[in-house]
């Protein structure tokens, strides 16, 4: 951690503020600036960004004590900062100077799971990994996954609209999310949890929160949705010519196994070999190839799942899309494959900084993408580093490139790789969200209808702007657009 | 078709606004009331609303006419109606008086069909039916689907979110919406057509449109996401001891083919025995058991699915959830069972008229429900002819009542029947939507707070209320609300 600044709040709010704060939470809810000592992991989160002290830190135990917050913020134009596990890599959840940060975890109860019709429902602050496990014990699974799975809540994730490697048999946290308790900048409740798959009572308001990435309320309860547990899963590393290639094998294998192709994940070589050298792993093929695939598949039953799949391949093979194959033969093999794919947990060792894009594309277009930026990067700053491998299945691909390799030049990066973004018709931010550092080039994937849209949206639900200000787009306290 | 009543607008446009009009789209590009003939089809739809000739009815070519027409109507403060196919049960396509309905019949381009991708582009006014039959075309299906799919267009699927029988498996229609382009009040168009799964950039504002019934915005083209073809298909009618077993036989599906229970549509007996008449069908079973259930479970090959569902629904039999069971060993004989489920094609027919519920419910509470509403249904309309059945996986439950055995009370049944549903903390509308016909009941199932979230959303994009005004809920022209 470095340095933080100072708490810099443009009016800082009166003693009436805090006496009210004391009355509503007690003299014990609450941390203050200067008074108390509010501990440096709330003024920042994995975003890197330099680190803000809130004027206060509150960790609500109830729905009833945030409404009481947000109220008392809304009547002394307090802004106020939701934060989750704070793993956000957009910095959505850093403190704004003068800002009460609001911490979920303490609100970190599953409160019920019905094994039978699938439904949990927890307060915000569960995390991830914890609600996975509940679905296991359940006999069920949890749709969405992601690396930082110890650390973040699921009220974080539903506000940045989590992706990660369920996507392509999931979708993303948008579509586990049957319900949504919800306060409101001046502290109403919203209750938005009832648990029916079909409800067409009125405009669905419960997904105007998710991916709102908290500038619109702050979640408090979640009804999620499980998704039945898979009986068998096969897992095979797949080498293949070029992207076309590629792309025909996931046509192949959704239209062989449906729903059932519950990863795709594509390895440019470039990444397969740093990530055989960090990890020291054997290779899986006697030669390189341009491209592979790691696909996991679901099925009923190991054996002839494990038939099929090596007859989808054969196909595969003598229609000329695929070079080479491995099935992995047990549990342990599956997870052996898998470790290819585990170089971005290096990274931040390996490279100095790592500089990390994530984005998304049509999904045809996602190898001429990949060419391009390679191509535009090895003009400017030959012998860069720089790795490409993604989900792909949902359009999305990551780059990371070696900072140093680019001699520091992050931002001249960005905007060699956004302009492409642009171009090509894709998107800014497949799944980390905008929070503070994607806010330039926003207009790269949102025209300034849309932006306008979006900007009366947040004028009608936070009419003083009071709700996580500055983050998704700019705007002073009170600032409003009407398209 | 009855009488229509006049055209009542409260201060009809000058001639300025038919000057602009005839600029925009061409003397031949509008009929209007009085000077030209506006066919009654455009006067009502099929809820059976009082028709309503509108002021003008225009009938756009492209998203550019739509957004002229729209800006001309914002200037004029006239209101505007958006119709689809006309197939709505709950009146939010009838026109109100004074206003230009825009029917969206002539935009019915299939502009994009990739088979690799399973994506594809249609405008608004393309058929259901139209874009199933390209998804197959295409080696796909497309996972909506619903009795009215000749006549209802993908535009109203979109507004009104719209269900069916594909729920269980694929989801309401906003799943599969990937984009939308949207014509605001004013003629702003907000084109949120990229093809990408995973697009975190800002708020996802295609969602807001969805279920909105019209009163946000003019949908103008749809960008769909289908679904892989399943290879076989297994059909099965079971037959149960109550509500329960049938959740255990359910939930004991869902454990064993995970996503692939296509179907899973439970129908009491009095629909069975009245089904059974009505179409003059053999009976699959000796006895009449109090509930049965048609699943269909879609696999890879016929004989291994056939297989597996017997041996699932053998373990049924065994912990007593399944009393008697048939499993089509053709597909003739599976549309043969299917034919069961099709009495509400009769109802009209045969009953005088026919009041209809669409209501979802928790799951686990449907039975109690349907139990309950029978025994209300009793108590004041002895000898009374419902008929209950409904899609269930997903939470929804059909209530048909014969109206001559209700002595023509359909208002009193419509009271009991909500009340009841507001009791078990149900939805009032599962996928009709709100429209005219539900708005006295829609605080049954939306709390003060969220009506008053939605009114802000509408003030927020459509300042002067013209959007299908008066739709889903009340507000004049001009009306605002903040929450």
């Amino acid at each position: 951690m470095t340095t933080p600044s100072p708490t810099t709040a443009a009016t800082a709010p009166g003693a009436a503020f805090w006496t009210e704060l004391e009355q509503a939470l007690g003299a014990q809810g609450f941390a203050r600036s200067g008074a108390d000592s509010i501990p440096d992991k709330y003024w920042t989160d994995w975003s890197g960004t330099a680190p803000v002290q809130p004027l206060a830190l509150v960790r609500p135990r109830s729905t009833d004590e945030v409404s009481a917050l947000l109220r008392i913020c809304h009547a002394y134009r307090v802004p106020v900062v939701p934060q989750g596990g704070l793993t956000g890599l957009a910095g959505a959840a850093v403190p704004v100077p003068g800002c009460v940060a609001v911490s979920m975890e303490r609100m970190n109860v599953i409160e019920d799971v019905n094994a039978r019709t699938g439904l949990m429902t927890v307060q915000a602050g569960v995390t991830l990994q914890a609600v996975q496990e509940a679905a296991v014990v359940a006999g069920r699974v949890f749709g969405v996954d992601l690396g930082a799975r110890g650390s973040c809540q699921i009220g974080g994730n539903v506000s940045t609209n989590a992706g990660g490697n369920g996507v392509l048999q999931n979708g993303m946290m948008r579509e586990q999310v049957l319900g949504l308790e919800v306060v409101l900048a001046d502290g109403t409740v919203l209750p938005m949890l009832r648990p029916m798959l079909k409800n067409n009572t009125g405009y669905d308001l419960k997904q105007f929160f998710i991916g709102a990435e908290g500038t619109l309320g702050v979640i408090t309860r979640v009804l999620l949705r499980l998704r039945p547990a898979p009986q068998a899963k096969a897992t095979c590393l797949v080498a293949m010519p070029g992207f076309d290639e590629a792309l025909a094998v996931l046509a192949r294998m959704q239209s062989r196994f449906g729903n059932s192709v519950a990863a795709f994940e594509l390895m440019w070589n470039d990444f397969v070999q740093t990530s055989m050298q960090w990890q020291k792993l054997q290779p899986a093929f006697a030669e390189q190839h341009p491209i592979l695939a790691l696909i996991d598949v679901d099925g009923k039953d190991e054996a002839s799942l494990q038939d099929a799949v090596e007859a989808a391949l054969g196909e595969a093979m003598e229609a000329g899309e695929v070079v080479d194959a491995v099935i992995a033969q047990s549990g342990e093999q599956a997870k052996s494959l898998w470790k290819l794919r585990e170089a971005p947990a290096e990274m931040t060792q390996h490279m100095h900084p790592p500089v990390n894009f994530d984005v998304s594309l049509p999904q045809v277009d996602i190898g001429r993408f990949a060419a391009a930026c390679r191509a535009a990067f090895d003009a400017r700053w030959p012998g860069h580093h720089s790795l490409f491998f993604g989900h792909v299945g949902d359009g999305n691909l990551h780059v990371t490139t070696d900072g140093k390799t680019i001699g520091g030049e992050d931002e001249a990066l960005e905007a060699v790789l956004y302009g492409l973004v642009q171009q090509f018709q894709g998107s800014v931010s497949a799944e980390h969200g905008i929070g503070l550092h994607k806010k330039p080039y926003l207009p790269f994937s949102r025209t300034a209808q849309e932006l306008a849209a979006m900007r009366a949206i947040k004028s009608a639900l936070d009419p003083l702007g009071l709700m996580n200000p500055g983050k998704v787009f700019d705007g002073a306290v009170g600032d409003s657009a009407v398209p």
